[in-house]
């Protein structure tokens, strides 16, 4: 019963296969390899346009290294109080963006609404030169409460952004458990409404350590291989990556994999609903969030079942938490089970 | 007939064979999972004593990290005016460390003397402050010119070092190239003779992506997890990251790979040196270094040859580049057959 | 009519005379002279014990090199969310920190409370490597809406600090104007109450360009003049600045400044009272805060008022603003006239 | 017999004059105030173009600004080995530059030739992305040694640098030293000749605590202002320092006293000929570099001549150090007296 973290699956065999087929022979170090080359073009057609691909092995780094891109050192990067990059990655946007500021809105589900959006940039004093400038809106999709922005949404945060010259990130950890949700084309759900820079996610969908940051123009990516290599994040037997993320995108295995995921988390959902364990948010992406009590706690964890408890300040009006109950996150991955869910819901109705 | 780097080679099979071993079931991430400690406790028995281990994907991460975690931002790091850090990492060790200087000294196959370091450390303005401080000697083991530290050698320079409150920093991309022409111990090349922390690399030597930074005395390495994280170089699913490791390690194949690439290099030294290419440098690891003539370049280039030609102000007094000819490096791998070096000398010969 | 900041004011003539005298003859740079050192040992006794100052030019840079100091990249500074190392330095703290984080706390009056203090340390997910780590505590002393903390406040928070080994920072660029307020001693404002570091300001209160950095424990401070140098805040005819602070400590002179501003301040609130306008937030320091109609704020900026309208979410639940009224800065100096007061406050009644 | 520094002599009185003037009335501050406008104005004029002007308390800091502003993180600044910003800035521009590098050549009399750069340029290997990228070429007006670039020397630096897409800042420390020396106008010892960026000094000539960033391009200074003020280097009573600056240009004050100091540069210089005590180097501005007995320097030092003896790599091949000799350095100010000249000659002859 492992819902800890999709990232404690391992790695899908088609990605493990591709691993094998790759080490046959010699190739140039540091993307100078065809399969990086192929895996470029391969991004291209995803997207529908030219764009700019840097593979790296952390979403820490695929995030990090995009927001220092586009955000000066004085500048400010927008995004949910409880985002990945603010609460979770220990300072790596303010490390790599020379000491930047992440500006937190609150929001219901982890979402940041446009009237929100609109609300910080007027009351807020930016530049000037006391104050740092709105430089980057950064969206996690799906968001770390296991919702997803509809394009709708997206499109009107990314016009307020762009009208005032703010570059729009997608933090895409759970991009594909997303896209499955939607019903959308890549292309569709990123540059089409408005995102300038994708992190691209495949560890968490399946891969065993390949991400990548895609800039939409790619002019705006000068400098980035430098930027990426001073970070220690040029992989030097590149083509190693490379095939991850190409294995991962062949014959639309990245879809299948989010949807399996994704499926899970609705059976889960349902289940738990059934024995009155509503989800806390709707269930969107591979991420199911519930109040459980501490009995049900006890019981789960004498039984091995791996989750974190967790507080949180997105929790909609009607949620109280109650003193003998926990807030906790279950996530279900590519290779998660209906037995393990099953049995996970049998513990916890007790 | 690849010369280009060791990084051109693939992935020795044991290790992959331990990826896919590694892949069964759940596992918790971010190096909380049953590999990555039996890892810690194997690093602690080749190292004869209590060791801190970070894993990372990339030699510069590991080198980049380790200098700042040992030198404030105020400090110099001094090393060899051609070693990698200096020259190929385009500036991590600055970035990573918050501004630091890197000092360059001179010596001939990229080997620092202790009276070159001698020299220095009393003849700069130190401190004071309107100087940097020096923090840190940082030896490359081999070196980028093939050479060799010997331990009396390193002895002597990391006494000189300590004697002054300075860490040494052992770049160890290809130490097992070195222990094996050294014939000692992991041990008694490092901390025996004054090394404070070790990049110890094993992708040049048959890993897929996997570099270790290992602390000698464990407390140095207080805040080295933040350290790491904000870098975006904690890979989640950690396992695979080091179970290649693990592999490299047992039975010996990291020493088995790198006498081969020894082997390979010898041979290729002694047949060069027979049709009149002597070896710039001493051949001690897995690198040859020669000054060939222009159509002998043009020759192997159209043979399909890979190798870089380079420039090096760490020549013997000895050796001239004329006009037309090249200073070219050969880099022979785990991987590396007899037949391409045997081709290769004939080609060259013309 | 002068109430934009306390800095449009010039310098205490005092001041202006020792700059003047300190000019004979020539003397050693860089805090090597013996004004300097008089200076150094004046704050030891102004404090009752050993401590280290370090001079600087400005208010951000004291700060910015002071938390830098005490916290690590990954540390987490923690203030409120109004304060001015987190909305006024345009990212110095940051940039200086290498990236650290400050985590801003709600608070009425500008002031952090010993629960909401206690509440962020328990609920916020810390360290571990995936979280920052709260690394100081920094209070505004008087705060940005001109209110003071009281001693037992002080000791209260600092001791929750302590108790987590975070380090308590004062930005003291009104220190004065609180002290006299407080009517406490130098040292019982500060490291008895258990404050770790001070920025102490002269600027605001009638030097031209003058601010220290102390360190109540001298250990602390080691490597300090290497961060000051290298921020280029070592100023080179030193004297000059240490003069400044020497006269604004004289026969004190800096709570007589002081004093006068906060006279004004209770003048201004207590006429403005009068006609009806109260202050928003008690009046405790040099700032008064005013919420006046659109039409008088029309009236005082055609008489040539000089002061800012702003936005604060730190207001008393019981003042609104409605939509044609604002909120107003009003902030007195040691120079600032009763005559220009009232000529305010007849302008302002309309 | 003061020849340790130029920053050990006091303020001009004309200079305190003004500082004194500036002191009626209430004045914006961060630089909203006449007296600063008025001073960019005068700078345009001065430089016969439109530029932008940023005032700061320290050359270290208009220096650090100015490098971070024209360099990326992964630039390279190429300068003198012996320049005060790689040897007497603890890493200021390292700091400020986010880790940039600086590459320092060797060059007799601190100078860099044409021929060292176009070698430099050449040889080394750049971007790619393993390499740091050339992005500016700093000189110092005059040099550390004392010496002065001609015009055309400047230009051949400054053609060679710009076809390469290199910026050219000037460290315009003792900036008037050399215009005086070489009879030019601003304009034409800086853009005119080929720089971008001038740290412009006013301290060592005369000032108390003034340096002025001068962009010859004002495009070039866009965000200019947030980075100086996030580096804590925006005065608050802004007004204070742009009156040093405007009284130090006016009725060519500037002009006035570094003919002074150089004329009393002169003067020793060819006092200490005559004692057979040649200068080192061409006394060109206001520096003299001698290398003197053991004996002499104990005489001198008791009769309590202030001077510092030094190490350089940059003597001229004749020049040999015996070992009971010494280099010294003896720096002339505007407050320089010849009766200090005369007197230090006639010790150090014994």
């Amino acid at each position: 019963m492992y819902f800890a973290s999709d990232n404690a699956a391992g790695v899908a065999p088609a990605i493990l296969d591709a691993l094998q087929r790759a080490n046959a022979g010699f190739a140039l170090g540091y993307g100078q390899d065809e399969a990086t080359k192929r895996l470029e073009r391969r991004f291209s057609e995803l997207f529908e346009r030219e764009v700019a691909v840097f593979l790296v092995s952390t979403g820490t780094a695929a995030n990090a290294l995009a927001l220092a891109h586009v955000s000066p050192p004085w500048g400010a990067v927008i995004c949910h109080g409880e985002a990945h990059i603010a609460k979770d990655e220990c300072g790596a946007p303010e490390f790599f963006g020379g000491g930047l500021k992440l500006v937190g809105l609150a929001g219901e589900g982890c979402k940041i609404t446009a009237s929100a959006l609109a609300q910080t940039l007027e009351r807020t004093a930016w530049g000037g030169p006391h104050h740092v400038t709105p430089a980057v809106l950064s969206l996690t999709q799906a968001t770390e409460a296991g919702t997803v922005y509809q394009p709708n949404e997206i499109a009107d945060l990314a016009a307020l952004a762009r009208s005032r010259g703010i570059a729009v990130h997608m933090d895409g950890a759970r991009f594909a458990n997303a896209l499955v949700r939607l019903g959308l084309t890549a292309a569709e759900a990123t540059w089409k409404a408005g995102v300038d820079v994708l992190s691209f996610g495949a560890t968490k969908g399946g891969a065993m350590a390949a991400e990548a940051v895609v800039f939409f123009d790619s002019a705006r990516a000068a400098s980035m291989p430098e930027r990426r290599k001073r970070g220690g994040h040029l992989i030097s037997k590149h083509r190693f990556l490379a095939v991850q993320m190409e294995a991962f995108l062949t014959d639309g295995l990245w879809l299948t994999l989010a949807r399996h995921a994704n499926d899970m988390a609705d059976r889960l959902a349902k289940r738990l609903s059934a024995i009155g364990l509503m989800p806390v948010w709707p269930v969107e992406a591979n991420l199911v969030f519930s109040v459980i009590s501490c009995e049900a706690h006890d019981r789960l964890q004498a039984a091995g079942a791996q989750y974190y408890a967790m507080q949180s300040n997105s929790l909609p009006e009607s949620v109280k938490i109650a003193s003998d109950s926990l807030l906790i996150r279950l996530v279900t991955s590519f290779s998660t089970t209906e037995a393990d869910i099953d049995r996970f819901v049998v513990i916890a109705q007790g």
